[in-house]
């Protein structure tokens, strides 16, 4: 965890996974929670928007499809409440207490889907993420890349399986997504040394063993 | 309707009502509407937080008691998700199309609950205010002011007749409403043009004489 206003540093390592639908981000979560603990290390598993009671019940207003009035600013706003309350409650204690977190996406996700695909100025997000994390960034994001058709093929595959109705966004067109996967590579190609970008097109053994090189350098 | 950037100017007016508890907002609310429509001022009513079906469902949240560890920070981002809703989808149309707008509490309820009482910078409050508000402030604020045993006298003496349950911040303590009275003055005193304080503890009849005289400085 960096801190950069307060200098406070923790042993605790805050890891965050992005990435557009199908890109393999829970079965990457699942392994590098697995990862983690057979090295024995402490690991809290959360998600955005979510992780608290307040910040799941955020993210029912976020993702219910009958609010197809919302503007993208009230949308980052209750992003970064939701973002708030899961800092302060579970994120920011976690790595105090020397745990490492994983969370299944934060605040690039931010700009990439209120940023790169509502039109958001990536300067107006910059304010209100100052404003909350007060210079707290994660140690390092995965970014599991894949081009839109192959991901949407993927998330209808498994839609046919589990059966479950698709939320606000991913009712979304192509083009949504293709904004949000160009602000992903672009906020990468920024700050490389924080991010990770996986080409999730490739066999998971090979995903998963780029994952593995990377957290083994976090160590 | 001011709004101080972009130097747009609407016929309509844009009125908020403030104050703690028992101190007569919705009586005079009702009054304020008749006035208006007597005078022949369409006029639009409304809320905060709520107003809209977006901003309703954050009201949900924000006044719910089984949420007592929300912080401060995540209650404030609440408040203006759900003001941004608001005033894009209700304020600023009905404004735009020459109604006036009066609105049971609005962003100095903020200050008074979230700076004031819960201890918020006021500057920090500012920062999310002009990223949300962009220069666009009310008009005239009426601050209904009483003391604070007196409002809750009139409060509990209401709610035996309701039988409504307490929300999550009417079941706040005495020294928490000193504090929001006190936040309310103090803004009052700041910028006296833009704000009406009215002695809510003086017979009604008298309360509303001023109300009148003061809307009719607005015509």
């Amino acid at each position: 965890m960096t801190n950069t206003q307060s200098n406070t540093s923790y042993s605790g390592k805050f890891l965050t996974l992005e990435g557009t639908e199908g890109g393999g981000k829970s079965t990457n979560l699942v392994f590098i929670q697995q990862w983690l603990a057979d090295h024995n290390i402490d690991v809290v598993v959360t998600r955005e928007p979510g992780g608290t009671a307040i910040s799941e019940a955020v993210r029912e207003i976020l993702l219910d499809k009958q609010y197809s009035e919302m503007t993208p600013e009230t949308e980052l706003l209750l992003m970064f409440a939701a973002r708030n309350q899961h800092l302060q409650e579970k994120i920011l204690p976690a790595l105090a207490a020397g745990k490492w977190v994983v969370s299944d996406r934060f605040t690039d996700a931010s700009y990439a889907y209120q940023g790169g695909a509502r039109g958001i100025a990536y300067n107006r997000i910059a304010e209100i993420e100052n404003w909350v994390q007060q210079g707290c960034y994660p140690d390092m994001t995965f970014v599991f890349d894949l081009p839109i058709e192959e991901g949407m093929k993927r998330v209808a595959a498994r839609s046919q399986v589990s059966g479950q109705a698709i939320d606000r966004f991913e009712q979304e067109k192509k083009d949504f997504f293709e904004k949000v996967r160009a602000a992903y590579l672009y906020r990468a190609e920024q700050a490389p040394q924080r991010y990770c970008v996986l080409d999730a097109a490739r066999p998971l053994t090979e995903v998963q063993e780029k994952l593995a090189s990377q957290l083994e350098s976090l160590l």
